[in-house]
């Protein structure tokens, strides 16, 4: 199974970008992953939310597969613990997916097209983090899932 | 009121150390902010952890005077959201207390001494995020916090 992480925009701090793509090279090694950082909306500015959120949501929906998984991280979806999430994680992949997306939203959210699309919403945190940090936790905890299911020595449980 | 964050060993990633000193920074310009890392214990690898976790929490316990309010970050502890967690602050500050103290566990959370000298306990996540990671959820947090008091534009409701 593939696992992609998708988001909207350029991870604008060096230091943020760096430590995610440090974790996306140790998930190399258990499984096919990629991030995938589609380009701004331009012109945010002169967009209301709504219409911003449409337009990364149709920006997001171009790039799934009708086979894909579809995954989004929304304060409204289930929470996990770590190792909730591993097993859960574990499941999809028993289950013959070829290939499971992360969708991390943009700083107003989803769009109504891609709740309708995705398979299922899963929850952080009640708190709002910036959306450019929650790539960082995202990738970390899919990282940590797997170190998990190996039961390496990464978590404490 | 001061703020102080307390948490065990250096930050082992320069880029995780930046962005917090990034958010410590920032949070300078709303309140009397300061973290505190303590030294990290010595020959770990010799000890249980319950010795740990023990010497950790004297260590931390050090540092608190009697009228210090302090609060854990822990597994176990109340969820917030971001806005009811700005309130809860605010509420902190309004009684007039001299120093709030947020304390991060290591590894293996905190020596039942310390729960026992600790006013209250939150739970950032039902998932588990490297400690060090969460140094920089917390102030992040913090200074969301105060943006939201100020209806400042960085937190989106």
């Amino acid at each position: 199974m593939n696992i992609q992480v998708i988001a909207i925009g350029k991870t604008d701090s060096k230091a943020l970008a760096l430590l995610i793509s440090e974790y996306a090279k140790r998930l190399g090694h258990y499984v096919n992953f990629e991030m995938l950082w589609l380009p701004d909306i331009k012109n945010t500015k002169a967009l209301s939310e709504k219409n911003q959120k449409l337009q990364e949501s149709q920006l997001i929906l171009k790039k799934v597969k009708p086979s894909d998984h579809l995954i989004l991280f929304d304060e409204k979806g289930k929470t996990y613990s770590s190792v909730d999430f591993s097993e859960h994680l574990q499941k999809r992949m028993n289950s013959g997916l070829k290939q499971l997306i992360f969708v991390i939203g943009g700083p107003y959210g989803f769009d109504e097209s891609l709740y309708q699309r995705a398979q299922e919403k899963i929850s952080l945190s009640k708190m709002t983090f910036s959306h450019q940090m929650v790539r960082l936790l995202v990738v970390e905890q899919i990282y940590r899932a797997f170190t998990i299911l190996r039961n390496e020595p990464y978590h404490h449980r």
